[in-house]
């Protein structure tokens, strides 16, 4: 009637549990039948009483029998019509392509080994697990730990110059974390949030999944055209400013001010996502547009491109009007971020090495950005026409062959070398006549540019 | 004309940059202005001219200036009609008391120091930034680490009774961001959401704030009155069947059949949070809700009150259908939860410190939780009645005293006992004409709560 294997990993209590309960469930013990008393059962068993007494203890507390003074305990009257699934499931298919081998990376958001302080970082979490046990023990703020926020802001006022104070700043674990809470604040504004075409399709899908409809607004050299806003129903634009995702190109301060006059004139918002800041190679960092409308602009930063993608911390600076918002809903939630990731990251700001990571970062980075550069101009020629120069982790080419973008990149993912799948970056179709290629430089060494390239040419020009 | 100080901690260039800028914003410099040479400037502010090409240089990328070949810089015509303010802004208000000092901490969801393994810990996270540095350089998937997924799947599966496989399972930020993903599933379900009344005010909140119509569902002994929900509109209940919040209570196993039935016949989904599954201390944990349901429970669990507050790793069981529905957007999403906290987690599972690491807590808890109801009964007797035992990390008192339950913490506070203000838990008005009065044990140390309950009683009898 019961089979107990003293062997199994699962206590005996338990399979005596188990079993009991699904033959209740079964029907098989069915309503009001008397269970054998505790002693006779471990007898029948030859186990001990104890063992018994903890099953039915726990079939009691879970309401499956029922304890009558001085007479026993009784099966429940149960009335099971969904008769549980006890098989184990199947596993839900996935795509189960084996990849081929990657000699040459350029995933983009890939960042190379000598990118980040690893052996800084362990000390100063160690330092962290050591000197605050207390505050590990315990939930904290929503709006992020306070040192770090003003580390942040310190940062920001001297490099973007961020016109805020810190209970404007929050931190979060990630972009997507920031866009969510930009929707959350933005639903009693507008139904209609507009984006940049063609544009980061991380915040189309965030703007789309939260309910929105989605607004694309095309871009020229100098950035967003704002005339095709006023003709919208937007209240609120999703914009790249600093470095336009995936253009590469810089707004203009004279597209950045009829902006702002839209916004204060529409009393709209401007989220102005600023995901790589800090990696520009021509000129020092762009100012903010928030500078330029505190009032209107959601301001969003990253330490994904500048630290480690997997650190997941980025941060927002909100209106005034918004943060008190937020502020208002803050007793009710917690922070998403560690403390044991945001403690270091504050010693790291505040130690100033943050300062010389990024010096450092971006003198490496600018020389794997003129390789890349380079070799491709010497094995293509006029072959690519490349866009998005000069800042972040990625180069936008437009190879002009008579070929489709996802036969190039099956060619090079043959020959070993790792080319993304470009998320839809277009709303509507995509303009140009030509395949365009989405090169990530962050992940791959400066010395396997030039052979990467070479590879690409080979494969490439050899299909046609 | 331009005020550059070479001690100030902003480069010049900078300096330069930002006030040329300023009266370019303002006017002062008015279109079409021809700029001084870069040699010009330099002598006569006696600065090197690289500085101001820099300055120059910079102003041109963001637009402010425009090069004309073989004549010089110019200033933009722009149309200025919002006017940046450059002030710094004030503070927000925010509520400055200033707290009376606490000796004895009743703070619900604190842990005390020993609760945590620390120096484990730092060996694991150590052992993470040495040996997985090009994980950590990348993003990663936003189920979350599959190693992860698959160890706590492992300990679902010998512990909670729980039916899936490791695609179902996802790993998030934290409760609040289970059921932030709960309500992106579930709009095109339902526009009513059911709750407990009284209940967890976090998921009250959380629904509020996605938009759903919320209908408080009472509950008696047993658990939660599915006969409410039958009535209802709504097609998803939020419940915490192990262990209920606040009162503690246990739903029978009847209850669940027929909550489980009810999901079946109307299509619906059942939110099961076994927020402190870990923490029962007189039988073993209640199976899961979600093992008599798969196809129709969201079952949540988290690390927070067994591990690490602090920590934010929580993780969700999806019903197979809605697993589908997330894994079609993954490809756009990264995972919230910073690699360097999942992996060290992944290996504490694996190497079994976690399991004993459980068992330990539970035998220092159950001595707490006894002692503390031992100390309340022998000091308060009848004057208060106690709910929720037996289980999680907090009872509730409630207090036959003619007093108002902000009383009774505002004098506990000034004797340097601090005990929380209560998150609104009932919807409807509570029913009970005493005030009722939440302790969270898992913070103050076994010793403290002999003392600290000596001085309730003298403060709170005092006051009458």
């Amino acid at each position: 009637m019961f089979l107990l294997n003293a062997k199994d990993k699962t206590p005996l209590y338990r399979q005596l549990y188990q079993q009991l309960r699904h033959k209740i469930l079964n029907g098989e013990l069915s309503s009001q039948t008397k269970l054998l008393s505790s002693r006779k059962l471990s007898q029948e068993l030859r186990i001990s009483r104890n063992t018994v007494d903890m099953a039915y203890q726990q079939l009691l507390s879970e309401g499956y029998i029922l304890g009558k003074p001085r007479s026993g305990y009784y099966v429940e009257t149960l009335h099971n019509t969904i008769i549980p699934t006890f098989m184990e499931s199947t596993q839900l298919e996935s795509p189960s392509e084996v990849p081929d081998p990657i000699k040459y990376n350029f995933k983009y958001g890939k960042l190379s080994p000598h990118a980040f302080p690893f052996s800084q970082w362990q000390r100063l979490t160690n330092e962290c697990l050591r000197n605050y046990q207390e505050q590990l023990l315990d939930y904290h703020s929503f709006m992020g730990e306070l040192g770090l926020r003003k580390e942040i802001l310190k940062y920001l006022r001297d490099y973007r110059d961020i016109k805020c104070t810190v209970d404007q700043v929050l931190i979060t674990s990630g972009t997507e974390h920031c866009l969510s809470l930009a929707c959350e604040l933005l639903k009693s504004v507008t139904s209609t949030i507009a984006i940049e075409e063609p544009g980061y399709a991380g915040a189309h899908f965030a703007f789309k999944n939260h309910g929105f409809c989605i607004q694309p607004i095309t871009i020229s050299h100098h950035g967003l055209n704002v005339k095709e806003l006023h003709t919208s129903a937007a209240k609120a634009v999703y914009v790249t400013p600093s470095h336009q995702f995936p253009t590469g190109r810089i707004m203009s301060i004279t597209r950045r001010l009829r902006l702002a006059e839209w916004a204060y004139e529409h009393n709209a918002f401007i989220i102005e996502d600023d995901y790589s800041s800090h990696l520009r190679y021509d000129v020092k960092p762009i100012s903010s547009l928030q500078g330029l409308a505190p009032d209107k602009v959601i301001y969003i930063g990253s330490f994904s491109k500048i630290l480690l993608p997997s650190l997941r911390v980025a941060y927002m600076v909100l209106p005034k009007e918004l943060a008190q918002i937020i502020h208002k809903t803050a007793e009710s939630r917690a922070c998403a971020v560690p403390f044991m990731i945001q403690k270091p990251l504050e010693l790291f700001l505040q130690e100033g090495h943050f300062e010389s990571h990024v010096r450092k970062t971006l003198r490496h980075l600018k020389k794997k950005h003129e390789t890349l550069i380079y070799e491709l101009q010497e094995n293509f020629g006029d072959t690519i026409s490349i866009t998005g120069m000069n800042a972040g982790l990625h180069l936008l080419l437009q190879v002009k062959l008579p070929v489709s973008a996802e036969d190039l990149i099956a060619w090079a993912a043959k020959a070993g070398v790792y080319i993304p799948i470009k998320n839809r970056i277009w709303i509507d179709s995509e303009p140009s006549p030509y395949p365009s290629i989405l090169l990530g430089f962050g992940g791959i060494a400066l010395e396997d540019i030039p052979p990467a390239i070479r590879i690409l040419r080979e494969v490439w020009l050899d299909h046609i």
